[in-house]
């Protein structure tokens, strides 16, 4: 019934490989006989990880990451995330960035959300898994130019602070959202 | 003392205007000598308005938007939403696109959240104005290329879609989220 809403492509350029994402060029048609030319980001799907960690009293803090990003031209506080790689599961990718920037393994890996960062103009979703059963297993695997400080904070500190400060990226904010929603948690 | 994590430009060369952003490649350094190129997407502002119509039982109603996404290939469900143009004020920006795509005027906008929307590589922010006091004043006014249907979600309906369906907009859950937290709607 909203088939009158829909487009399709027509032709599609390749403008520039950004290494994180491709820029293409694509004209399109519309059911309702529009046409225009479009620029699109295809992109690889994203990883969050809400890493939890309980301490003695029962408090629950997350396993987070301070680093420079050149976007913002500003320090960000985060939760762990990256890209799946080609023909890796979400949940494995999941598993690796938390190794990776954190030296922390997790028991258990839980899907708690899939959105996508921007339908207008990006192809991709982003995939949000809760991290359990956290465990140190390794020092920090980075990329060459990457500089990731990890930290613990207390989930109030965040759910308060975010928005303001450090806690500036809207990919930690819906990460957030889906771990503070009633259903959200693993049990 | 985070001064070893911050990076510095050198030179920056515009890849290609995109009209709603630029591609930019950056030549970065960073404090503790590492040097690097980034592809960054330089873009306006973008403001996501809530507009809430209670009914006469007092449920409260989201006044949303259906297009199609040229990102996703598909139909979304989202709050009205655009860029701020050229020395605009948000609050303005806000205003002006909800009556554009829906004819609707606010009597009140409130900012009730700020976030970019990815601090890797797109330079922007993405404010949230609360609008409440909405009177139907005009038609549509849209442009060339928008198809957008108007309609009114029970909020419980939304918050409980997110994620799914048509609801797969993350801006769409970055409002939703300042809407629903403690302190987030207009008293």
């Amino acid at each position: 019934m909203d088939d009158h809403l829909k487009w399709q492509e027509t032709e599609a350029k390749l403008i520039e490989d950004c290494t994180i994402f491709e820029l293409y060029e694509s004209k399109r048609e519309s059911k309702s006989g529009l046409s225009g030319t479009f620029y699109l980001l295809k992109s690889r799907d994203w990883v969050n990880i809400v890493p939890v960690l309980t301490d003695s009293r029962g408090e629950e803090r997350f396993l987070m990451v301070k680093q420079y990003r050149q976007g913002a031209d500003k320090l960000t506080i985060e939760f762990p995330a990256g890209l799946v790689e080609k023909d890796e599961h979400p949940e494995k990718a999941a598993g690796r960035e938390l190794l990776e920037e954190t030296g922390f393994r997790a028991g258990t890996l839980q899907l708690i959300g899939k959105i996508m960062p921007n339908p207008a103009f990006m192809t991709n979703c982003c995939y949000t898994y809760l991290a359990r059963d956290l465990r140190k297993v390794d020092d920090q695997n980075l990329d060459d130019l990457e500089q990731l400080e990890v930290l613990e904070v207390p989930v109030h500190e965040v759910a308060s602070k975010i928005g303001r400060g450090c806690y500036l990226n809207s990919m930690t904010l819906i990460a957030l959202h889906w771990y503070l929603r009633p259903g959200g948690k693993a049990p």
